[in-house]
């Protein structure tokens, strides 16, 4: 009985935030914990939404003065995309439905290999962007594509629905704990943005919610 | 070895309603354990009906003497609602199928937020009847939606299939609850239905099985 | 928090094998521990692939002077196949999609009986070549299918994706263990083709990469 208590004790626990419907300024601005100068990572994220069709929708925005440093997207035709500075590296995935999806993405500059992970299953790694760096001094932004410093923000690109659990490393993590972390385990603290713990400034509609986790005494946990 | 066999040993466990054919009079009371005078609640239930194409099929309602007070309704395009007293608030989820389902929907006054979870899974949440609480004193029906008070029945809303499974809590539970309860961990006595113990009564056609849980002997469970 | 651990500890750790594009030339040759002189086996592989609408896939190939002597292929409408020196065997199985999947195969030829696996769950059996033999002396190729003895390739039947945690068996094993190699036990030593230990020749512009694997310490497995 206690078994699947606490495989599934973390999932989703903290916060939330819902972007009920489609704007040009509903975002949130999310604080690293240390500078996104990277030459590699792991970056985690849950989202729910019910945009469909042709249509791209932004997942997360890593934004520099005159580069999109880092940016996940949904695109038209349903793939994951990751941008850094230039054209992207694209990944084909099943459909992902309206129901929260679990999604990971790693790079590293050393050997350009990216690999896209949704709940847990991997995609065939891409050779992209060997040799890069993410640079610092930007703004990380959930929401909104800023295509330039913080503004232009188009509507028709937004985020709605909810999105959780935005959790970034430098470094790669291994598939194994990508697919523990898509169980909801939550065995090691993310360095460069930790959700438990991240500053979130919101701006707009965009509504911050406090998700409960299950209170399992710890012994119940003694119980192993 | 044994873990999927705890996982999974309360499945389905308990009681079971028939409905046999589509009628305007087959459906079934349940008494619940206090009134449901609610500014928050969990509802959960598994059924399976091979009802497709565009029909309404009625899953729950809770009807007092002016108003539909609390009714859950797959719509005629697939997408799952909720109605407290007036509009609903409707969710986009992948297409239910004719095998067993497991729907849960939370809703809360204080912030109006609401989410519905299919198999564990959840969807964007939405904003909805913020400030409003739901009235005791009416009826809770399975089968049927009473557009008066316990009567004026339409068949071609009411639900054809199996129902079973039925639990209402007071307030909201944490979505990892949900997802345990999604795969058959019954860890939490439901206060408002309790579906082990509510007293229903029926009419018409409907059909109550009990079903067989897993025996396992507590021997096995002393093997963690 | 360790049951998971343990289960998925070993998922897709050690090397993971590229194939970034559509060649005649790619592939990789691997060094069996024995001679494939064998009247039964076990061949499990993982692979993603984003190849897709009719084509064909080589997923195994192993060639003697004068035979394919054991090739695995997605077949161009998506069903799964095995050839020993002749005419296939074939196996519906579900769409299997962009992400990574867990294909096994079984045959012996006293009973001729042979299964194929996606993820754990079992396919229909087939009887096929009951009473044939696999011949040693050939050479075992991921990403190529040879028309004649390591030669005559073509780009069009070539893998492109990734493949990793190919293990091979001189026996068949039972389908409780091909359900848990599926979700990442790795409790059996494969004593054709082991992942962790063969010697691997790549040609061309395939990309060899090393997974991590988590860094369990010792004591967290003790806890069980």
């Amino acid at each position: 009985m206690f078994v699947a208590a606490v495989l599934l004790s973390d999932v989703e626990a903290g916060r939330s935030l819902v972007f009920p419907e489609e704007t040009a300024s509903s975002l949130v601005e999310l604080t690293p914990a240390k500078p996104l100068s990277l030459d590699a990572f792991t970056l985690c994220l849950r989202f729910a939404t019910e945009l469909k069709g042709k249509r791209e929708v932004i997942l997360f925005a890593y934004r520099t003065q005159y580069f999109d440093e880092l940016n996940v997207w949904r695109e038209t035709d349903g793939r994951l995309s990751l941008y850094l500075s230039g054209p992207g590296a694209f990944f084909e995935v099943p459909e992902l439905g309206p129901l929260a999806n679990h999604v990971c993405l790693t790079w590293e500059s050393l050997t350009g290999r990216t690999t896209m992970y949704v709940n847990g299953r991997s995609s065939a790694s891409k050779i992209y962007q060997r040799g890069h760096r993410v640079r610092p001094g930007g703004k990380v932004i959930l929401g909104q594509d800023p295509d330039n410093f913080l503004g232009d923000f188009q509507a028709e690109q937004s985020f709605v629905g909810e999105i959780f659990g935005v959790n970034m490393w430098d470094h790669v993590l291994p598939s194994v704990a990508i697919q523990l972390l898509s169980t909801g385990e939550d065995f090691s603290d993310a360095n460069v943005l930790d959700w438990a713990t991240v500053t979130i400034i919101p701006t707009g509609s965009v509504v911050e919610f406090q998700k409960r986790s299950l209170d399992l005494k710890p012994t119940t946990h003694a119980l192993f």
